[in-house]
């Protein structure tokens, strides 16, 4: 049988814990959501600690191990994740950081840990700290979305096993220790860039310009997560796949990048609530037709949980599950599709959890099962079973008619 | 409590996917079984990865997963498990190849990968070739069933790790390559022994009198799968059992006395559609009284969907229904059953997947779960959940009250 195509769609932190005040729900439970629960009727369910039973996903860990690379081997903080959704090309022995714009005092005392959440100016400040040299290791700098950053390391003797300078809340910036001895110089030339950011930034024409406005300026980086890049066998070695991704966050598609997936620009997908759905839906159409695996990441799901809104998410649900239906109407037939996401984030605690989530596999040799609705806990009774997330690309690939025989 | 004697029934590639055409069952759902479902009834059912999810097993990396012993440390190819079968007593360092007798021409391009699917004359044609020696290397070889051989190549400084000469398809044989220093001699003499059966085998009477007959000569031998034994702790020492093997296929048989499996001939059992199931059935009764462990592979589901056949796979489930009805009425009353399936061959495929299969085990100390069918899907909702074909015998020890205590 032809191997086929596949589509894997994970909506970011939408698995949730039930509310008493909705009826003992959860978001999924509560939403009118069609599209999905066709998907389920026709498919294989179950349930899948992305990670490990009680682990906490982060959305970096989470997306590694539903592509099929352990984040326990190739993950090392989530800077050089950044710098690859930022456009930055690393090279081994670089060390990257996701850093913010912040506001401090002369004393280095932060005050603002998002400068105000600056959004405009920050290209034209992270050009003035681009290009630094610090005792032979030199300085990339580049601004991100909103007050984020991301900073590279580059020369000889670096390592990432070095501490935060970002204290992580209003305070005296943290100096970074070294945590293991070959680090000693990364640390140094971290803490000798973060002092040379304030002299830097202090009297950039941007900040004069914000003092003006009453505006807290940008004039300190506070560096954090530090990594260097593993090389990631790319998927299309792995899984001899030509692989896509529509996502809108810059983190989902900086791992995408890594793990050697074509990343277009999509017009509309922003990764937040106001993210153009149905354009993301007709990308994915478009992509499935040139690639043999495509991967879709909805964020709007987790953002509503962070800011604890119960309404708001059960309306994510309601307007995925649209953009489904626009997918699963204009799909080729024989498209394997799975549903799922790569965390829970409970409205009620406003941050990930250890909480399997829900997964739906449906079309090519997929069994069906008697499962009928998407959500946490019919998909538990379904023949899927409980799943690791490392499982979920090699199941796919057997459902795809794609899995390789060992032995004879 | 007593220990429990034990019987493995395995039905190979019995599992199978739903099929449209026919009411979306599988050949499991639609087929009259009384005798299984009556085990699931009575017992605890599961869905099992026999090795992972998302990986194709083989037969003979199967059947090693189902007896406990890892087929990633085990297993170095089919040639030892062949040699196995056809009797030959492999020692360390002995390299062992699956072969075909073919017909070739003078210029050793293949023009029949099975010689007309000889059946007679393969034992005088082995003898013509077994003894031979290759620049101190020695040669045995042994006549398979119908066109089939075994090739063992035993002397010092051999390696496994090299390319097959069997061109898989009509067409110049191959040459050999050592894909490791190591295998160097090896692949040398590999291709010298092939060149020089087509010497001694061209001449051959049995080849003379079958050019009379207008029949294309069995004149070269293509060895492939090449493997060296790895010595297998034997199931007695492993477990503490005495085991006994009913199987017909020659694949099988091989694996079961790797692993120190009595194997004794039974007349009727050929390993295919028309085996005696009846006599199956009454040989693994009569094992039983002598052994701790009766293990049993019928063969036939996996003939019938290698050929597509979704109402003669029907059928051969209704026939081991049939024997295992013999088997539950003359067992003794307190022995572990568990049935099961080495992997999935699906009608629509025509080969092996990566679907994981149905498994139910009843006696000793089974609970009882609410499964009330054998099939694909029913066994999904039992209480052995998923788990790994590695998993199943420390499952069946502990239900018959033969496991090990941890700790104190």
């Amino acid at each position: 049988m032809a191997p086929k195509k596949m589509l894997m769609i994970v909506c970011d932190g939408l698995s949730d814990r039930q509310v008493k005040q909705f009826d003992m729900k959860t978001p999924l439970q509560a939403a009118r959501k069609p599209a999905m629960d066709a998907l389920a009727r026709h498919g294989i369910s179950g349930l899948m600690d992305v990670i490990a039973p009680g682990v906490i996903p982060g959305s970096d860990t989470a997306h590694l191990a539903l592509f099929g690379y352990d984040p326990y081997k190739v993950y090392t903080g989530r800077g050089p994740i950044e710098a690859a959704g930022a456009g930055i090309q690393l090279r081994p022995g670089d060390v990257a950081f996701r850093c913010n714009f912040a506001t401090a005092t002369r004393d280095l005392v932060v005050t603002d840990r998002r400068a105000g959440r600056i959004r405009t100016g920050t290209a034209d400040l992270a050009k003035a700290l681009d290009g630094m040299s610090i005792e032979g290791t030199s300085v990339m700098f580049k601004e991100g979305s909103e007050h984020r950053g991301v900073l590279v390391l580059r020369g000889d003797g670096l390592d990432y096993r070095v501490t935060d300078v970002d204290p992580h809340q209003d305070g005296k910036i943290l100096e970074s220790r070294a945590m293991v001895p070959e680090a000693k110089k990364t640390a140094a030339a971290l803490n000798e860039f973060v002092r040379r950011s304030y002299g830097v930034l202090s009297g950039h024409p941007v900040n004069i310009e914000r003092k003006k406005q009453g505006l807290p300026p940008a004039n300190i980086i506070l560096p954090r997560g530090a990594g260097s890049t593993k090389d990631l066998e790319p998927m299309s070695q792995r899984y001899g796949l030509k692989c896509a991704a529509v996502a809108g966050v810059g983190l989902v598609k900086g791992i995408c990048r890594m793990v050697g997936m074509d990343v277009p620009d999509i017009k509309g997908a922003t990764g937040g609530l106001d993210t153009d759905y149905k354009a993301k839906g007709e990308a994915a159409i478009k992509l499935i037709g040139t690639n043999d695996f495509v991967f879709m990441n909805i964020k709007a799901g987790d953002i509503a949980s962070h800011d604890g809104e119960f309404g708001m998410k059960v309306s994510v649900v309601e307007n995925i599950d649209m953009m489904l239906g626009y997918v699963l109407k204009d799909a080729p037939e024989d498209l394997v599709i799975a549903l799922t996401c790569d965390h829970s984030t409970p409205v009620s605690l406003k941050d990930h959890s250890a909480d399997p989530v829900p997964v739906t596999i449906s079309g090519g040799g997929a069994r069906v099962d008697g499962v009928r609705e998407f959500d946490e806990v019919s998909a538990a009774s379904g023949a899927l079973g409980r799943m690791r997330g490392m499982d979920l690309m090699p199941t796919l690939m057997g459902i795809a008619d794609r899995a390789k025989k060992f032995g004879a």
